[in-house]
């Protein structure tokens, strides 16, 4: 290491199970002397808790731990300014830090799908040298824990947002043939209700914690949707063109 | 090795770069005494390509050569019945092979992702023990080349065939936020069509061969639609809610 010139690494984590990171990845987090990630204030983080044993005895951390998650609605002034000041800053730091480090910041899953960490590469882009490591998305381990293919032939694949208004969602998921839905937690429902109304409960399951310690599939009918944790997605697998199956 | 009962496992290969391929499809592979992968006849086939210098010395390959691949209609009942017999017969193979050894069949991207192997994981679950290792699929590896995050905020993500009628393209183009065109080849005229109509033709971006040898990521509207190779895939980046950017 000891780099004249640094450079920033976000590396992609995958869904969960460290056994999924790609080899590019778990090379660079064994090799760091520097690696930064999202928490939320008092709790060990999600993407610090997957590279456990993976980081070197000499390693310097840097969490970067949320001012606000839930607290206050996401689509208020107050949450977008204090978010925006928050990646301000990380920003500013980690673009000095690389200056004369290698610095590694780790995503779960892929760090361009729906990442916090695309919130500083669109401050550090151009400002510093970057690069990104994929990784496997989170709705990848989730598809693969049901056991069933998500998409054959021709199938549309639609990817929502629990977050988002009901009529939204029904209408999309009357649109497409396969569908995800992340961000549930308190949204599960309203995407119940919704995948109701569209004529798809019954097809659509539940997968909390995808290839985690604790993993659990089962059918959103049968989901208590009142007690749902961060890291439950919903699924409908498509049924496409295929060639017909004998015996 | 040596497995008294041998299984199946499928390990997914990731968009092209063999550094991207998961630690533990890594490991399987390496240590694998029988290997097969699906190919085009007389090619080297993509997935074999991707491990090459990986497999040890004293492997087994099952290249499994598609019959035909664009030569008759795919949606033909001559085209189901010949890919149904030949996905019959590796299916049957594989299983008596998996009876006492470990097969390892190769996919690229994901496995459960639009994959070929699915057709054989439908004729074999529940008939041997089968293990599927997720991977980051080819439009992961594709958005990364673009050096753009695909998804934001509330972003309504929708994957789309290249096969599909231009009308229910331009529907679902014009439905989503962020947009993702896989096998287009041939089609690629008719989705710079649809894009066109759809209006979202300049915010398109075509990336050829992403994470491996030859990348090319080009506006789609400077793009030579005529010429188009089967690993080309267009993109359409969302712009969802985030935090403001300062400076």
């Amino acid at each position: 290491m000891g780099n004249i010139t640094g450079k920033i690494i976000c590396t992609g984590l995958g869904p969960g199970d460290p056994d999924l990171i790609s080899v590019r990845s778990d090379r660079l987090i064994r090799a760091a002397r520097h690696v930064a990630y999202f928490r939320k204030a008092g709790r060990p983080g999600q993407a610090r808790l997957i590279v456990n044993g993976m980081l070197a005895s000499d390693v310097t951390e840097y969490p970067m731990e949320y001012p606000v998650t839930t607290e206050i609605p996401f689509d208020s002034a107050d949450y977008r300014q204090l978010l925006g000041s928050f990646y301000d800053a990380w920003a500013t730091r980690l673009a000095r830090l690389s200056e004369t480090e290698e610095v590694i910041v780790l995503c779960e899953g892929d760090p361009f799908f729906y990442g916090s960490f695309m919130h500083l590469y669109s401050r550090l882009h151009g400002r510093v040298e970057i690069e990104v490591v994929p990784g496997i998305n989170g709705m990848t381990g989730c598809w693969t824990a049901t056991g069933i293919p998500i998409t054959w032939g021709d199938d549309v694949l639609a990817v929502l947002m629990g977050t988002l208004p009901e009529d939204d969602l029904i209408r999309h998921m009357q649109g497409a043939d396969a569908l995800v839905v992340m961000k549930t937690g308190r949204n599960l429902p309203k995407v119940r209700r919704a995948l109701a109304r569209a004529g798809r409960l019954t097809d659509a399951w539940l997968v909390e914690r995808g290839t985690m310690d604790g993993q659990r599939v089962i059918r959103l009918a049968d989901a208590d949707t009142t007690d749902c944790p961060y890291f439950a997605t919903v699924l409908v697998h498509g049924n496409g063109r295929r060639p017909r199956v004998d015996g």
